[in-house]
């Protein structure tokens, strides 16, 4: 196992390099974080599917427990339970635009992953640099649990557990813990523990920071320990259910899925649960006792339990919702925490957008009306107030702007409507508006997929480390 | 699927061309044998150790059900349900004795299969073709339903089911059913089914044709049919069993296995078996309360039931055992047959050896002396000595001898001597006579594989074909 533990070295060394500025050494925070056995034990696999283009390149890398699809060259790097879904990768021929720039694409689109630690993350989108518009680069850097790099190039960073990185990128940044960033570019910046920050050039500035204390009980990581908390408990305790799934090579299909439907094979189903058509459910979601609705979706490291989803809801990486009640296009951005219970459910009215790390965790039954903006911490009916503005009001706003903890900056109308058409735009990549024939998305290119499953060198120097692999079509 | 079609029928054709002469069209014999949906219906699985020289490559193949371990190249080729074990091939820096010849080696060797379609197919050993040193080459050739490839180039060839072509070069050659050859070098012949052939130069020649109505019984085969007989029903009547070992990704390995030993996850033990130090059990082997001694082993395809092997037992490819008391260094030939029955035991003395394509089964118990070579068909006690000599009595012969409808020619020590030694190589190849320390062999080597799981294109034109696969180290 000496070439695993040099290359662990080699990875700490290379962030650090690049991380001088701001200084922060990332050994202490990586080294034991996962057990030397959990990295040999378990198999990666990549998809196969006519609709995605084919090229995965694998060596000097441990690849355990994680997934891949799309174009994915991976070298020197540690990939632990994460996905690397590239689905949403550029394609040659199509033109990137960017600002005042139309930028034609003469390849497809690769994720690069080089020299990296990348611990139970998702990898989404395609890059947004216009400088490397042919590579979605993951390059000299650490993501611990449930990170989220989404069309976001990372060089130099370290990205600490539950952020989110969106559509930035990002250059020798330190990442606290549940930061969600969608800020364009960021260069040598230490981004404190839950920080919330959309800005869009001198267009709008959004920002909301979730407190000290809140934090330490939702999600706390202090280097030499694992992450902790009350995210870190809820997705531990649901751990042994995908024991099951991935121990089996082909499993049962979930029966009934419905026309224009796919239940991706490494998610989680439990009893009780209803599908609509176009419903995506991605790998390793988690669905127990629910209804979604037409062209609702759950994403990687999802969890949807004892809610309705009314329809065309999109459910982003990481998210969880319990015990609620969504209408229809309700959207619940990353890592967001909805907690009802069964005697305190939540209720979201249609088309209201939930920011990405949100936490509403119920005390007493809430209910957030229509078009609405939520964000922050909701405990009670009465947060609802500091932490959400109807979107026709902030759509209105021109200048300052502030309620509760959270401050705008801008025009409101381009950050109401910037985000109406993601959300749009995020339905119809999944497919939730597929009528049969025209409008395919994810959910009806995923529908038959096959599965390779590849393993690490079992024995010797090499034990951990995976061949060199190289897959065309 | 359109590709896979083609790739059939270009195959078909190769084959074709290269037995002109003799005439002979593969293509009734080969289309519709095995069903599409069959095809495109199971994972392929590759090996990785320290111990094996890792270089796979994989393109315009279907590989359904199919295994690897050591170099190999597989091109234009569909290989359903075949075992292409490469732990004995040549390494770069041996010197390859042939007659008068010793030539150095300077790669690595591997095996390389091209237009072909093998089917239940076993691969094993090395090159013995002095021309190729380097390369195990299977081109342009069909073969059926449990054939053995056994240490031997094959060029455009039919190999039908059961049949055996043991250290020979093959050219423009059909092999009927059951056939057993071991005869150097073989081009443009016909081997009529039944035939089991030995031929060492001008050393030695043994013969003996297993009559029709034997082959109408045990194993036939026309064209636009599966095969057929006691041998097919056998295997396809314990075929459920494998399905669960190859429906789960990590399956508990068998517990108490004993020190040196190793029994591979993807063969099949029922209970009441035990095994001792240094024994080998490969994949696809089965093996059912039976009691398996010091460094014997079960090869690809065995069947071992209700049996006791002594010890330092050679079961070669194919072989079963079945209700038999076995001695010590017994060595049971490639597909031979023997059934005894819970009344009507079968024992076989020490040292012992059992011909390739042997067929015993009982009608009362029937016990053969240690000691004995043992050919043809045997059913009672007195088939025993039409179908056996004493060793030392063969070893004696110089010149024609004939025993039943067995035929002698040729020097008998050098016979008897040759496949002694050969008994003594394997033993010692697959470390049945390990210490702890040194002497390691396939089933030391074996104890820590790890495997991995490829799957074709799951849709459209290419549906059926894997991808272009490398691995390297």
């Amino acid at each position: 196992m000496e070439r695993l533990h040099e290359l662990l070295e080699r990875i700490i060394q290379r962030v650090n390099v690049n991380l001088r500025e701001p200084l922060f050494d990332v050994g202490p925070y990586v080294r034991g974080l996962v057990p030397w056995q959990q990295l040999v034990k378990f198999y990666a696999f990549y998809g196969i599917t006519p609709y995605h283009p084919l090229d995965f390149h694998f060596s000097r890398a441990n690849l355990s427990g994680s997934y891949f699809l799309g174009r994915c060259h991976v070298t020197d790097a540690i990939l632990y339970k994460s996905d690397i879904r590239g689905d949403e990768l550029k394609r040659s021929g199509e033109i990137f635009k960017y600002e005042g720039f139309e930028i034609p694409l003469t390849e497809d689109e690769t994720i690069r992953i080089k020299d990296s630690y990348l611990i139970k993350t998702l990898v989404h989108n395609n890059s947004h640099d216009p400088e490397t518009p042919e590579e979605f680069i993951i390059q000299n850097t650490v993501s611990t649990h449930y990170a989220n790099i989404h069309g976001s190039d990372v060089e130099g960073c370290f990205l600490g557990p539950f952020s989110t990185v969106d559509l930035t990128a990002l250059h020798d940044c330190v990442i606290g813990n549940f930061v969600y960033a969608q800020v364009g570019e960021l260069s040598h910046r230490q981004l404190p523990a839950g920080t919330v920050w959309v800005r869009n050039g001198n267009h709008f500035d959004f920002t909301y920071h979730h407190s000290p204390d809140v934090l330490q009980r939702y999600i706390r990581f202090d280097s030499g320990k694992p992450p902790e908390g009350i995210f870190m408990d809820f997705v531990e305790g649901r751990k042994e259910d995908f024991q099951r799934i991935f121990d089996v090579v082909n499993l049962e299909s979930f029966p009934n899925v419905p026309e224009g439907a796919s239940v991706n094979r490494y998610a989680v189903i439990k009893p009780k649960t209803q599908f609509n058509k176009n419903v995506l459910v991605a790998q390793r979601a988690y669905i127990e006792n629910s209804w979604m609705g037409i062209g609702a979706n759950a994403q990687e490291n999802c969890y949807i339990l004892h809610s309705r989803l009314s329809g065309y809801n999109v459910t982003a990486h990481g998210a969880k919702i319990i015990h609620a009640d969504l209408g229809e296009k309700v959207f619940v951005g990353f890592n967001s925490f909805l907690q009802g219970t069964p005697d305190h459910r939540l209720t979201i009215g249609a088309n209201s957008i939930v920011m990405p790390h949100t936490i509403i965790d119920l005390s007493e039954p809430v209910t957030i009306p229509e078009e609405h903006l939520v964000w922050g911490l909701i405990r009670t009916q009465d947060d609802v107030a500091d932490h959400s503005v109807p979107l026709a009001e902030l759509a209105s706003v021109e200048g300052p702007f502030q309620r509760g903890g959270m401050r705008f900056a801008g025009n409101g109308r381009l950050f109401v409507e910037g985000f109406q058409h993601r959300i749009e735009h995020i339905l119809e990549a999944n497919g939730a508006y597929f009528d049969g024939s025209s409008q395919h998305g994810h959910a009806q290119q995923s529908q038959n997929i096959s599965f390779n499953l590849i393993q690490p060198y079992p024995e010797g120097a090499l034990k951990g480390l995976f061949p060199t692999i190289d897959i065309h079509p």
